[in-house]
């Protein structure tokens, strides 16, 4: 087939009559189906059932130190869980500190102590006339979110195949004291999955921010979740990276569980260096006496060392690829060469990437919707909700079932061309 | 004996000897006992081990109405948490938000919002010049640490064997604006084990605060916490009761499972009006995605409902009245009709207020420590950590066993008394 620009009208009119017509067989389906948001699927969620069977009462819910974990205490979390975690997230156990249930939750309260108290002794954000973040686009809609309710003013910063514009980001957060932070998702990113380059990452830890409370927030959310075993991309570790650079306090790292055990019953960390532990432990000896210990013992003896958290990983990504593929194949096969879109082929994380034609994207999703197949609203993946091209949409694989997941790549696929084959004849 | 106060010099001098003898035997015995926190012992914990019983790899983690506790989503908790905790509230379902493992964080969040965001559209607290609280004294150091965190001012209210003076809180409400909040704890108060009668409840109700943003920090910790059956202390229920005196949206109602199944891995829920709940839940959404349901999954699998928690509590009273009984009937044969110390006998809750002569509480806490007993810090019942009259002890008797507390309890009555006959031999 040839590239939708070249067709004449003629032959677009007819293209459209007869996606129309396919268009309302699908709609006639009554479809329910759901790419909207990075849900693990069933299938996955039983790889973990295991997690309920090794407590029971006849356990000794102590740890190595001696420990009681059903008892009040222990503020930045057990040795053994941050052992775990930390090498998941591939830092030293000291610099870890582990939390509740959710990582989203660990960055919404590192922003907030922010705002009221500042960052190691800075002037806290809300005494300052203005504050904005850097955003890397497309990008995560609930670190958007965050940053919108504290006030945060966004920068949009164009995302490259090698990761967020290195030279903009430098320019900028070296001449603005106002920049107080950027949100990174350094690995599979959300929602190309793409991850950092090396030059990118060694950049990042050379920053030289104007203000010194300056932080990159780095969501490593998707660490340990490759798709391929001969396929995964690797990441200089940025808080060794940041050391290195002479930046040890830098970064604030975060990761959790939530999509290696049970989204929501699993549990969160942030890594950082000492300096900032200490600053963060202030904070949080005010807020808790401390996280689930119960859950952390559970995720320790469940996993038992990073070893079995990367086997439990391939089980997951032996359900996860072929959902990859099969809305990878079926966008190849549907759009390939007639350039009305372009889309990433991930080797992890939760999410691919479509770019449409310019103004085509919240039509999309719309037609999308009155055939059955809810995706991400458009204009999720920036700031503020506006996409400035209407042309990204991101596509959550995971949670439909295989076949389910088929049908809705197809109508997401038919969606793209009858919005392009409508956007040529407006606009030839 | 006769009291303290009338004793001659020499009496002092005589008694102050035969006490320092006894108080070296004490030292001699190189002991390390703990009453500082309220903290369950081990015997309770042990009571809810059935708690790692109720889910395995077979059961099925779904709600009544399908939801998949395993996955993301429900920020506000599931239908079945809200249930029973709002049984145990004594409100109804639709107006509990359940959150994590810990109300004292959801306390911290509610302030930390209200700093930020301000209360129903107010302005955000961080924007005024001053912000005031009132605190019942003798009272929680930890909500005083929130409060003091936050650079928050607060004002000492006097508690009465009523709850706190109720003149002076109608006073500073409605002429002081800057007054935002009140921390209670009404029902077996720590560290009294005072309940508010029905007359503290209903003026609460009918506060008529200058500032709009006022609430009322209704911290029900200690809800089903009672130590007799025959005697337990019954609150009015003071979201009602604001209901009816026309201020439904006066008050936050905290509580938790803390002390109920396992501290750190119970869940916690915060009870209000539904405008306070919308407000909640603008800001909720931003933090979290949901909770962890499958622990509260777990607590109601685990409890059934409330009259399985109400009996859950007769095994935990079982556990605590011995203890309870044993200080106070040391302290009544140590110290009776000496005049040099008062104390609560509180029927419910976790502690037990001391209020020794004037000037001596940071010496006899310091005096048991040298015998190896762990006193709560003296002051610690007070905002700042000053209590003006240095009398106030918290006595927590809950996690030493038994032997263990007889001791302790024998040290902390003979350093009253030989602090006690400094104080006379000082002050006469």
């Amino acid at each position: 087939m040839a590239a939708y620009k070249d067709l004449t009208k003629e032959q677009l009119l007819e293209l459209k009559a007869e996606l129309t017509a396919k268009y309302k067989e699908y709609q006639g389906m009554d479809l329910s189906l759901n790419m909207a948001r990075g849900k693990p699927s069933v299938d996955q969620l039983n790889l973990s059932m295991g997690m309920m069977d090794v407590l029971s009462s006849d356990c000794d819910l102590t740890c190595d130190d001696g420990t009681d974990c059903r008892n009040y205490g222990v503020l930045d979390g057990i040795a053994e869980a941050k052992e775990l975690l930390a090498d998941m997230m591939e830092v030293a156990p000291a610099n870890v500190i582990i939390y509740g249930n959710s990582s989203l939750n660990v960055m919404y309260d590192t922003i907030s102590r922010s705002v009221t108290h500042g960052v190691m002794g800075s002037t806290p954000w809300c005494k300052l006339d203005k504050v904005k973040f850097l955003c890397p686009v497309p990008g995560y809609d609930r670190h958007f979110a965050i940053t919108e309710y504290f006030g945060i003013e966004m920068i949009n910063i164009p995302m490259t195949s090698e990761g967020p514009d290195m030279d903009l980001i430098e320019k900028l957060v070296a001449e603005d004291e106002s920049i107080k932070g950027i949100w990174c998702v350094p690995k599979y990113s959300n929602p190309q999955g793409i991850s950092y380059s090396d030059q990118t990452v060694r950049r990042m830890a050379r920053l030289e921010p104007a203000a010194p409370d300056f932080r990159i927030y780095w969501d490593n959310a998707y660490c340990v979740h490759h798709l391929y075993d001969d396929r995964q991309d690797h990441l200089i570790e940025i808080l060794a990276e940041c050391k290195r650079a002479g930046n040890p306090d830098l970064v604030y790292k975060f990761a959790s569980t939530s999509k290696i055990s049970f989204p929501g019953s699993g549990i969160a960390a942030i890594a950082t260096s000492l300096n900032n532990l200490e600053d963060i432990k202030k904070q949080l000896t005010h807020q808790t006496i401390g996280h689930d210990k119960v859950n952390q013992l559970r995720h320790v003896r469940y996993f038992g060392d990073i070893h079995g958290m990367v086997e439990h990983m391939r089980r997951h990504a032996d359900i996860l690829r072929p959902k990859f593929e099969m809305v990878e194949d079926t966008l190849e096969r549907e759009l390939g060469g007639l350039e009305i879109g372009s889309w990433t082929n991930p080797c992890g994380g939760y999410f691919i990437s479509f770019d449409s034609l310019p103004g085509c994207a919240k039509k999309i999703v719309a037609r999308c919707k009155k055939a059955g197949v809810v995706m991400t609203g458009a204009g999720a993946t920036y700031p503020y909700g506006k996409d400035p091209q209407d042309s990204n949409i991101r596509i959550a694989p995971s949670y439909p079932p295989l076949n389910d997941l088929k049908l809705a790549a197809e109508i997401f696929a038919l969606s793209v061309k009858l919005c392009s084959v409508e956007y040529y004849l407006e606009n030839n």
